[in-house]
């Protein structure tokens, strides 16, 4: 099997990281306690490991191809889909109004793992389907909801996201695609939209494009953008599918990695307009695009887990394989695995601990989300959301990056078969390298994080994570193990680099943005460090605790060295990026332009 | 011109770092100083941007080809060879008495970077010619360098290194090729090795095959390696060529990167044996393929500073051309090009100060090099080369290392086109991800930092280059500037955290082995990062200096900025790796084998 979900891991980081049983007192999770996420976590591992993941490398080989307009996707795809959608995997955390089940994120984002750790570019179709459910869900009208999202959250048709255009990558301001009002209250749309992920496929009769475009007379930048349902059929009254629209694929692109994923540009309106159906309000399309942007680069956080995980695996199974040189302390007289070596180790270590360490902070994050929509209080509800959305960059931007770091030493462990590609370790190494870069950039990310997340509340957010990571100090400190000591003394200097960075990037950012910005991204990445780091570290508390109580006792050790590891080898590294950050703003900007 | 060679920047190293006049005072270097190289390295630059690297591009669309036994470069891969070959470029290093120009390592290391950034894969086949060439003049007999040396030194034939086999990577012990002498003194060889790089090509009549194989009844392990000169095509007593050995390529690789370099896989003696020439003394293969070796393993590690160097240029462009977002600072109103955003600075300041204080750690090492073999004082050659053999496992595994983290960043820089294969920064990420494996990986690199070059002597060469900094640092402590403080700062913080490092492997490499090894890499990657921001640290020196003479200012400027960058962000990294080395052995090795 080239890929077996890491099921147990999910269910401990859901059971005792995330409380699953507490989100199950939440009303409309009555159903979702821990039974039902096993059930689901089980029923899901079975159906990608079976039917998506040996799909995996027929993707890289031979990728989705464009002809005259039309896109073929990989031999497979089709039935693997159908499959997918009948499963009901789609609705998974979608209302039951639209033929959904509702379950918490906390249980679908473990799903959402394994579904791309199976293959990211399969994946890529429902992750876009779900952001276009959670726009029309937030702001569709009840004619757009009743059209379309039944279909959407069956999986019978997909959804896109547009926005990109050839001049407007991460600058929406810069978008110029027009839409044009019609007497009978829809619009004509022209424009061209680039890398549109499964813009074009033929997995599905339908396919739901949202698009961003300016209405004439609209506010310059990003204020005079409207969002639209652009639909690859028009749909008639009775849901049947009426007239092909005016927008076509004129090409896919050639990348370096998720090769099967159809990358579009869309043409809109090159034979008298493409009909789009407005969403909401006009002039707000950012506001609602930013919905399904969180709910996409949450979801882009955990394929950075995903291709992790995979390329984990596949390395473990190398190691243990694969002969070589005998181990430094003589233990073995002879050539042995790889994994007896010392560095071999290390690199395994760092892989486990980076992905283990990303699994639990999306976990605790999903479940400050289900909090956050489900809680009876108000209050708690705000608080959880703004947990939340501190998240949401650090789940996206440190566990992307670290998915390079850890697709980069799959290949290394692999040692010269890693560079050829009939062994597959390469693949996620070119894979994961577009998972820092769509849905907004590691640096787009961090100035979120910076501007909107930490600066604009002074930094409040911020430290009252940096107190909540403290009372785990607290907890660790009464414990006598060497672990638990071990890890107390990395977590507690890192959680003051991240302090004394959230105390420079509040002070600077009004008075002297640029100090404040050019260590965005190194704030981003001790964030994550931080909260990766800390949640291992909640998790080595409760994997003493069960150890002690004869819980499973190889499980919880492990979950233990892993902590561990990750603190003495990745929350190391911390306190120099805290240097970067604090003191080192004045030497990236010092350069003048003409020399470089 | 997609590449343009730093001459400037070489020039500033070859002068002030390696002390290029110094050099020209040792016998049979009395032509070498500042003016010559200047000269060569003007016209190696012209050769280079003009006909080498408008080829890289095609090399990578079009790779190579197997097709019955023989292999079919790029086109236009052999008439740039032919050039290559007729202006004399393989002989750069080589004796005279071969038909070299006998320059310095110094001099030549700029040229082979330059090479390496036009074309990695096609700069391969020189660098592994230059390796053949040491090894016959190091244990060749009389015969057979009048046979071999004047061919390989001109580039009318090439040479290859023929150590692995499928069942022997790193691990030459391994090795099962075998060599069984005739009554006539030659041997025939039989076996089948892989990864050759150039193992078969249509450049040249001839390839020079350089092979590990056992001889019946010799030593187990790698005490019984012999290494052996395979021609492709015999060699008559009159130079001409004869009979076609028997060596076959039977396939070539399908490899992440470098694709237009052949890597071959040779069977020899599928027909009645391979004709071979034993090369110095039976059994003592090894000990002269580390020869070849360590040639290789310092050039792999330029290789490594010659793509992070192109990726930079790339980069660079593309950031001044892109127009996105308006700056944070409100310096410019509307959207401007993204160099002027904080995190693009950051990220190109990375590039810049990792490739630049790669470059000078080379070329101090390559000015030990030379003075190590030319120097009239015994004891100084001595003193040199046990600095040349430290510095080799930091240039080859930290130049390498870091041109992984260069590259990604400048896929990062393009946003969303740099995934596109056609806008060539994937190219370099692909093609550089083989440079931490290939001539011994990080990990090899790393024990022998730790076994041969530290532990051996009880740390004395490292702490002695540690004194060597020291004196930087009280150069630095002398100046007022803001960078010499700054610089002075994170350098004297990062030589305590390598001492650190240094006394814990020392003391522990015999009692506890898999402790040292644990941190071998994280050692290696510290003392590489030291020994950088040294080599820039003297530079700022020089370029405060010069500055202050109004000698080339904007030029100085940049220096002594790169070098304050380096120290602030990467220099600020050294606390870490010493913690993870020092105080993290342990939870290396703490996971049981079958937790993983």
């Amino acid at each position: 099997m080239s890929y077996r979900a890491p099921v147990k891991d999910m269910l401990f980081d859901i059971r005792h990281l995330a409380g699953i049983d507490e989100i199950a007192k939440l009303p409309g999770f009555e159903e979702a306690g821990f039974d039902t996420a096993q059930a689901v976590l089980e029923e899901c591992a079975k159906f990608n490991q079976e039917v998506v993941a040996p799909l995996n490398v027929a993707g890289d080989e031979n990728p989705s191809s464009w002809k005259d307009g039309q896109v073929t996707t990989t031999p497979g795809f089709q039935d693997a889909y159908k499959q997918y959608a009948e499963g009901g995997w789609q609705g998974l955390q979608h209302p039951a109004d639209f033929g959904g089940q509702g379950l918490p994120k906390t249980i679908g984002a473990a799903c959402v793992e394994m579904l791309n750790s199976a293959n990211l570019s399969f994946a890529l179709c429902p992750l876009l389907t779900d952001g276009a459910i959670e726009a029309l869900l937030t702001a569709g009208s009840d004619e757009l909801k009743a059209t379309y999202l039944e279909k959407l959250v069956s999986g019978e048709w997909t959804g896109t996201m547009n926005l990109t255009e050839p001049q407007a990558g991460s600058d929406l301001a810069l978008v110029r695609t027009r839409a044009e009002p019609q007497p009978d209250g829809t619009y004509k749309v022209f424009g061209t939209k680039i890398f549109i992920t499964y813009g074009e496929h033929d997995l599905t009769k339908n396919i739901v494009h949202l698009v961003l475009a300016r209405v004439q007379g609209a506010p310059e930048g990003v204020k005079g953008i409207s969002l639209f349902v652009v639909p690859k059929f028009l749909v008639n009254q009775d849901g049947t599918l009426g007239a092909r629209n005016d927008v076509h694929c004129v090409s896919i692109e050639h990348k370096l990695g998720i090769k099967a994923s159809p990358t579009a540009v869309l043409q809109y309106g090159d034979h008298g307009g493409a009909i789009g159906y407005l969403v909401g309000q006009e002039n707000r399309g950012l506001e609602y695009m930013f919905i399904m942007m969180n709910a996409a680069r949450y979801a882009v956080g955990v394929q950075g887990i995903s291709v992790a995980e995979r390329a984990y695996q596949k390395a473990v199974e190398y190691a243990k394989d694969r002969v070589q040189s005998r181990p430094v302390d003589g233990s073995i007289a002879a050539s042995a695995p790889i994994i007896h070596h010392p560095d071999v180790k290390r690199m395994l270590m760092t892989m486990r601990a980076l992905t283990e360490g990303c699994r639990a902070m999306a976990t605790a994050a999903a479940a400050a989300y289900d909090a956050a929509h489900h809680h009876p209080d108000a209050e708690v509800r705000k608080q959880n959301q703004a947990f939340y959305e501190f998240m949401v960059p650090l789940v996206k931007g440190y566990s992307t990056e670290m998915s390079l770091e850890v697709t980069s030493l799959g290949v290394q462990v692999h040692g010269g078969m890693g560079f050829i590609e009939e062994t597959g370790a390469a693949q996620y190494y070119r894979d994961a390298r577009i998972l820092p870069i769509y849905e907004g950039t590691t640096a787009i990310q961090a100035n979120d994080l910076v501007g909107r997340k930490t600066a604009r509340d002074g930094g409040q957010m911020a430290r009252a994570i940096a107190a909540q990571v403290e009372k785990t100090e607290g907890e660790l400190a009464k414990r006598n193990s060497v672990a638990a000591k071990a890890v107390l003394k990395r977590l507690s200097a890192a959680r003051k680099a991240f302090t004394d960075a959230v105390d420079f990037i509040a002070s600077q950012s009004k008075g002297n943005p640029n100090a404040a910005f050019a260590g965005s991204v190194p704030y981003l990445l001790l964030a994550g460090n931080l909260v990766a780091g800390w949640q291992l570290a909640r998790s080595l508390l409760v994997a003493e605790d069960l150890a002690a109580k004869g819980e499973d006792k190889a499980f919880m050790e492990a979950k233990i060295a892993t902590a561990r590891f990750y603190a003495e080898h990745i929350l190391a590294r911390a306190s120099g990026q805290r240097d970067a950050i604090v003191e080192g703003a004045e030497s990236v900007t010092a350069l003048s332009l003409e020399a470089f």
